[in-house]
């Protein structure tokens, strides 16, 4: 507090602010236009493909009466409520299969909360298909740069902390802030209001909390927001100041990298998309599965051992080795290595409680071992089947599928779309969906967006998505 | 994650939720439910006080539209909202002058959002006093040992996080869950959800987002004790788990000192309450100035110079030499010294804008050194005054007032009481509440309480309370 009266016309805060109040959509790369699209596809998936799940039924349930005025939608459930509330349900929604992207570099998963945020916001402002792009762009990008100020190296911030909810309420405010039109100023307050209530532990995974996390970003940062637009104000240089988001979080921290080549580089490019609904850690022992099992139609009472060699962090964040019920799948390495060797799958039906509580798949889930190696590469790993009959196979995933060198494509994307927006759509309305989502930029109102997205609404109250996805 | 399936029938969090669900008021020390009295006595003083701060007018215009439904009461302006908002309101109200309590060793301001959301609760439950003041006693003291847990030696916690909102939220969750009647289980869900989303950084004093992160805290509290009631899940040890909120937030934690004689020792006991509305590390130096000021009856234009030796953490935290206005004058030691000596006052009217931007006292600002010696307890100073005429005084506070070893009496509480609700309440009515305060033990309905509260509601609506104050 030596200069606290120091220039405020400078600093990461504030040129972040500058940007997100002010960059336009025509000015930015093709090849970024086309990732919003894409993380905008990959995040509706995700929220029609968890808006049943348990979580966040039972937040509508329980939070619903406070939830006026009808602001916005709730997809899925077709619940009418407050922007607060529209962002806080769709983004538990768009998380709550754990199929959510990721910033790999940070583990950030921005878009569910800047998607919420965003979608909350231009509903209720009835904005074009551009605005709400540009805002989940903006919101995306700076979410990433956020995060790298805590995670990037040299920064080093603690594993416990769930970066999607210290970094995802910036993104959702900068978002919204977007759709409000706020000025510089304004949009700063806006992101020092969410950065005071950045928040997430990791000890929550496996329970109803761990989507409420990206969903109190999203919430925070429409609020933000909100209050911004009425000159609330807060700190200037929240993020990068001594006693800001950043210092606290990180020790140290990487200011430099929040603003480093802002408008030219975009962290955005860089954003993944899962292929499989569970922590992005145990991807790569996923495909070393699928690979051997069905390369070499391998029947799984032939196995007698899987033994697998992984990143560190993925037996730190997926090291449960049964699963209490499909919450707790998300972090059970075993539960998917063994899915992708006894099904030959990985998707919403392996992560369904029948699945999970399979005896069988409890016996699997004793055969493998796990051992950590520190020089094993994230998206990497090694794995060896034995047999009973004595054959041994081996394999090595260098990039695992959705990894940074090894991208879903346009059309892997459409397919897992589908493939979860068909639990709440018809084939027809989830192909319109799509179709709209890819041209965006193109569209005059959000109105339309939110007809075609809860045209089918209270075809699936959220009862059990589990029981529905196992069937 | 390597013990995920470990037993959760032990551990801090199931402790302090097992004590939080079943602990009664009878089997409480005297001492403890009288200074459970004194806290909530020094809450509704600083709610009433703080009612007409900018900030928490902002807040309820902004945010008024989406607190229905109306379920209680906010303090000062009267205005009803749902449970969430009322304790997000008062919260805001009882911070926003910075006169709240002060659990000394941790920097943790625990009844302004614990207080908050009990009230909230007790109001629309139409709880008994009895009950409402347990709820305050447990939240204040389940707040305070979660602050020891990141805090106390050997646990270290960055100077940056603003404590209320790390352990605030976990002890309005106790609070309001009390009074809903949660379970041991549910309560322990309670205390989880209220950690995934612990947060505040000092970052943003002098702003109007101070006050809103313990309100933050009290509405989190409630939020995730209506949860909590729903059966809404979250981790059973988030409190002492890897990864969760004190090996998140302090390297290392403290956790034995979570449960360390719960029930026989009570930090409760250790709250103090401020006689001055500023930070709480100036207070010494205050002090000292009243007593020379005061003493030898000093003109300020006899005075030359103030030589100040604090320590380092006054200057640290109350470092501004020359605050913006009001709400920056809570940090700055510079301010609060030259009050004493120009004006021997340092109450509310020397918070004014009015006095903050008085020439002279900006010229006095400038006269005043202050030195850092990490020797100096934080409740300590020396002092020296050089008179233009030569002489020198100098003089040595030992423990400053409403210190530890210096607490403030009940008279003197009752005196802060009334001045603070004199600038809502007739003194008529000022009596009454605090009469109704002291007696909440045999207080059959908080009904009764609020009616006495509110009787004046509108009479003071959220203007300028800066100005109101300096008349």
């Amino acid at each position: 507090m030596s200069e606290p009266n120091a220039s405020t016309t400078s600093g990461a805060t504030l040129e972040l602010s500058r940007f997100a109040a002010t960059a336009r959509l025509d000015d930015l790369p093709d090849a970024v236009r086309h990732e919003g699209v894409r993380a905008i596809v990959n995040w509706v998936g995700c929220v029609l493909g968890g808006s049943a799940h348990e979580a966040v039924g039972k937040a509508q349930d329980i939070l619903g009466p406070y939830a006026a005025p009808e602001e916005a939608t709730v997809l899925g459930s077709g619940r009418r409520v407050n922007m607060m509330y529209a962002a806080l349900f769709n983004s538990m929604s768009a998380s709550a299969c754990v199929f959510d992207d990721t910033h790999l570099g940070t583990v950030l998963h921005p878009t569910s909360p800047v998607g919420a945020a965003a979608l909350a916001v231009a509903e209720h402002r009835r904005s074009r298909g551009a605005d709400f792009l540009l805002a989940v762009i903006l919101g995306d990008e700076i979410a990433c740069r956020v995060a790298n100020m805590v995670a990037a190296p040299p920064a080093k911030s603690h594993l416990g902390l769930f970066m999607t909810g210290i970094a995802g309420g910036v993104g959702a405010a900068v978002a919204a802030g977007r759709l409000m039109a706020l000025n510089e100023q304004q949009m700063a307050w806006a992101i020092g209001i969410a950065a005071s209530q950045a928040s997430g532990l990791r000890v929550m995974h496996g329970t109803h909390t761990t989507p409420l996390m990206p969903g109190h970003a999203a919430q925070t940062g429409v609020m933000a927001a909100i209050l911004a637009a009425g000159n609330f104000t807060s700190a200037e240089r929240s993020l990068e100041a001594p006693r800001g988001l950043a210092d606290v979080f990180a020790a140290p921290a990487n200011i430099d990298i929040a603003t480093d080549r802002l408008g030219r580089h975009f962290e955005l490019l860089s954003l993944t998309y899962k292929p499989y609904p569970c922590g992005i850690v145990a991807h790569p022992l996923i495909d070393a599965c699928l690979a051997m099992a069905c390369e070499h139609d391998i029947a799984p009472d032939a196995i007698d051992r899987l033994e697998a060699t992984v990143n560190p962090v993925a037996i730190e964040l997926t090291g449960i080795r049964h699963p209490r019920d499909y919450m707790q799948s998300h972090n059970s390495l075993y539960h998917w290595a063994a899915a992708a060797l006894v099904h030959r799958a990985a998707g919403l039906r392996e992560e369904a409680d029948a699945c999970v509580h399979d005896p069988r798949m409890r016996a699997f889930r004793e055969k493998i071992t796990a051992t950590a190696d520190a020089k094993m590469a994230p998206d990497a790993c090694r794995a060896r089947l034995l047999l009973r009959d004595g054959r041994v196979f081996e394999t090595a995933i260098a990039h695992c599928s959705g990894s940074r060198d090894r991208p879903m494509t346009d059309a892997e994307l459409d397919i897992k779309f589908r493939g979860q927006a068909g639990t709440v759509l018809s084939e027809r309305d989830a192909d319109e969906l799509l179709a709209l989502c890819r041209g965006l930029s193109r569209l005059d109102s959000m109105t339309t967006f939110m007809d075609a997205a809860v045209q089918s609404s209270g075809r699936n109250p959220y009862t059990s998505h589990r029981a529905a996805s196992a069937t």
